[in-house]
């Protein structure tokens, strides 16, 4: 019986990624190291943080977090630092942890991908898993993104048509199958496809940056009233969806509305300066609008991490995400250094849940 | 301030190396991986056990503990499986775990060492080390062994002088100057050298054959009453020092004896067939008598793991363990299959201290 745990189910650690690439991480990446560093110091609090680096970054990155008990260092040569979408999916078999090996593209290969040569990030999920002695389930070539799916650790699994219907993907199987593989790969029964995610996300829409669940029954998700703005219309559809769409259990799923920033983030002349791009890989332009959404937070075992935007809507959020989460610290984490690379928080991260029976 | 955790300690996991290696383990490590098995099983109860094999075996040694969801099988290159004296020996800083990684020359080198090729040997504790994420203390080119020193987690050594002054290892070096190298590495304030170990020991004598601290202030000691047995020599010799020598906190040692097999355990010629012996390795003979001591036992978080060898004096010494460790289970196994290779259940582990402060 396989099952893949919620991420708000009880954590054995945290998977990061040291971010350096130039042409996700202006100057260097030294902004979003701050931020990272100060993420993984945060979850490490309660759960064990494993940083992995490229093998030359390795002395550098183990000298920032040798005072952090909780923190392991470990080399791992990747393209670029999206743990949640290169990382294992972790799933529970009989109580054994095992990692979901899934073909990796950079969100949509030839046909949408953000950069060419993904080979490291592919085989990540696998080095990772055997070098902590996790087994694997090798799902290729099913091309998956762990930033595309969320589950309720129930038998619930929701993702957005709009990425794993995508032609960059799984171009060459029916809605059907990949339903299919998802029950298979993750032990889900119950598939909610939103049509859609945040306007102008660059990884197709992944339902990560757009919902969650706060607990079985229970989804999280980012709304704007104001009918002007494209991303209304999609947030209605998503929500009748999710009205109208019983869970594995038969629940009617209850939806908080988790307002989106009031203000938009865009790429600044000086985040600009500090990109170095690759040949084939998408580059950044000035006032080019980022995907921002609180909906993108991490679960810790007893913390919560919530992007901020120096925005108005930045307290209305770390209200609603408390009021949610009572038995966690909401830490506000500014994250405008993360969502220039083009994701947020929970894109960087990948949790590994607690599977041993011993102390 | 750098300290050596005791073995009875709080362990965070246990390392144990599969054994395959046909000089060692007769019949192809048949009857060791039996063992090994049973003992990694028992540990597992109560700790993460790290199973390390070459990467040729990894999916049969998988395979093997698929269904225990506290044994992670991780692939790393070794000459053979001696945990204890090819691992890394943790010590903790300011909280955190770090691996002291000595130079390994198979117990002696090109003067006495027991077999040629040591190169992996030598690697395994780094790798280990660099797999897991805890950082090392390169301690090379000090020659040393985890098996030929106990400490009691308090400030005190016991190593033999038969093999830290042995000329097969540190022979440049002077007592005094092994002595600050042990000082320095392990953060230990006070040495204290036994004459020697167990008669035959081909591993100069190791202490963890003979003795090990029970608890700080007490040492438990193999012994023998027969004069005749040249062993008995050596145990008085040791006792004497024991009696008189003050720990680092300057208490008078308690001393338990645990006697020895009452019986030889000796090389049978069925044994002698399922060796398979490399150039330049040393070989075994017919008869041969094996250094067996109850004293090579393991202290995991719940149980301590026995020697036993089908002898009169097994009940005698479960007993007394038993009477040792109250909070513990007392696990008698079967060593034959372990000896025959040349050590003992102690010479096969290798602990790693509980360091981080999660859940």
């Amino acid at each position: 019986m396989r099952r893949m745990p919620a991420e708000f189910e009880k954590h054995a650690g945290t998977i990061l990624v040291w971010p350096v690439r130039e042409g996700s991480w202006p100057h260097k990446g030294i902004d979003a190291q701050k931020t990272f560093t100060e993420l993984a110091n945060i979850i490490s609090k309660s759960e064990t943080l494993f940083m992995c680096c490229n093998p030359s970054d390795l002395d550098h990155v183990k000298n920032i977090f040798k005072d952090n008990p909780n923190i392991r260092v470990i080399a791992i040569t990747t393209n670029d630092a999206w743990a949640r979408d290169i990382g294992p999916t972790f799933v529970k078999e009989n109580n054994i942890i095992k990692g979901v090996d899934w073909k990796f593209n950079a969100w949509g290969g030839d046909f949408d991908g953000l950069y060419k040569d993904y080979e490291d990030d592919d085989r990540f999920a696998s080095s990772f898993c055997n070098s902590q002695g996790y087994s694997t389930i090798d799902a290729h070539p099913f091309i998956l993104e762990g930033g595309s799916i969320h589950v309720d650790g129930e038998g619930t699994l929701i993702t957005t048509e709009t990425c794993l219907l995508s032609k960059g993907r799984n171009s060459n199987l029916s809605r059907k199958e990949i339903e299919s593989q998802l029950k298979n790969y993750l032990g889900v029964s119950k598939i909610i496809w939103l049509p859609g995610g945040i306007v102008g996300d660059e990884t197709n829409e992944h339902v990560d940056n757009i919902c969650c669940f706060s607990k079985p029954g229970e989804v999280i998700m980012s709304w704007t009233d104001d009918e002007n703005d494209p991303q209304h219309e999609i947030c209605v559809k998503n929500l009748e969806v999710l009205n109208s769409t019983p869970d594995a259990k038969g629940r009617k799923i209850n939806v908080i509305k988790l307002p989106l920033p009031a203000n938009p983030v865009v790429i600044e002349e000086e985040d600009l300066k500090g990109f170095v791009f690759e040949k084939g890989e998408d580059e950044r332009e000035v006032g080019e609008k980022l995907a921002a959404s609180y909906a993108n937070f991490y679960i810790a075992n007893d913390a919560v991490l919530l992007p901020q935007f120096e925005d108005p809507n930045d307290k209305v959020a770390v209200d609603i995400i408390s009021s949610l989460f009572p038995d966690r610290q909401v830490y506000p984490i500014k994250a405008r250094s993360i969502i220039v690379g083009g994701g947020n928080i929970h894109c960087i991260t990948q949790q590994i849940p607690y599977g041993g029976n011993t102390k």
